[in-house]
């Protein structure tokens, strides 16, 4: 099941990816039903946006269509460890859980960096699952950035 | 000049007042010509959007105005320390100058908490000025949260 949405999370970022994207993809999924309410890749090139990741999309997608500030039935899935702007909103969206695929020890705000739900400040920090589908995830980044540098 | 852009910024949190937010307000500034490129208050409430703090507002408005991603030669100036989510967004859009009203030590994400620009991870640190007309910014914070406990 989980795997599943990862795969969906995965297809998103292969998008973005054609798209001329970093290739990162999300979903956020009914934690109960298992129904998937929103699903993005990071858009920030296409929508000249510099808060358009995934996250941040699909966070945006899910409160509009269920009208409600707050997610908390709400499990989003990402091929990437969140950034420090994408963990605080998922703290403000009281997002149930966050599962990620690869780790960003270069960006990252979750296990790294800013480490945005293990302060005090935070006022709600999700169940965290990290390496979800992690070679996946990972090698799609990893190809990204070996053909830039070519 | 800069008590002027900050004015303004305390307009916008008081018009988000008035329509049931958290009186927050901010502006974004060509650092260089002075104009006024994209002015907001926070609208999380009625745009039901967790997201839509006054900060996330004006950078993607003067992003989508000029059409880029990187606003480097713009400076935002914000009635309260922003949270992690806005401080991050700052860095990812490149603000040159950060100037904040009052101090939020129990969620700002600049000078407490998850202190976003303080890390490696973190690839772009604006100059920072807190404490603009912070009594007016303060006051204005405290009596909404004074009347919201009656």
């Amino acid at each position: 099941m989980k795997q599943n949405f990862m795969k969906q999370a995965l297809n998103n970022a292969l998008k973005a990816e054609i798209s001329g994207e970093v290739p990162v993809g999300a979903v956020i999924v009914n934690g109960k039903s298992g129904e998937i309410i929103a699903s993005s890749g990071n858009r920030v090139e296409e929508l000249k946006d510099p808060t358009a990741h995934a996250e941040i999309l699909v966070i945006r997608e899910a409160a509009e269509k269920l009208g409600q500030v707050r997610l908390e039935e709400c499990d989003l899935y990402v091929t990437l460890e969140p950034c420090p702007m994408c963990a605080a909103a998922i703290s403000h969206a009281r997002i149930r859980r966050l599962y990620f695929g690869a780790y960003d020890p270069k960006s990252g705000g979750v296990e790294h960096g800013a480490r945005v739900f293990s302060h005090k400040t935070c006022h709600h920090r999700p169940e965290v699952y990290g390496g979800i589908m992690e070679t996946d995830c990972s090698n799609l980044l990893k190809d990204f950035f070996k053909k830039l540098r070519k």
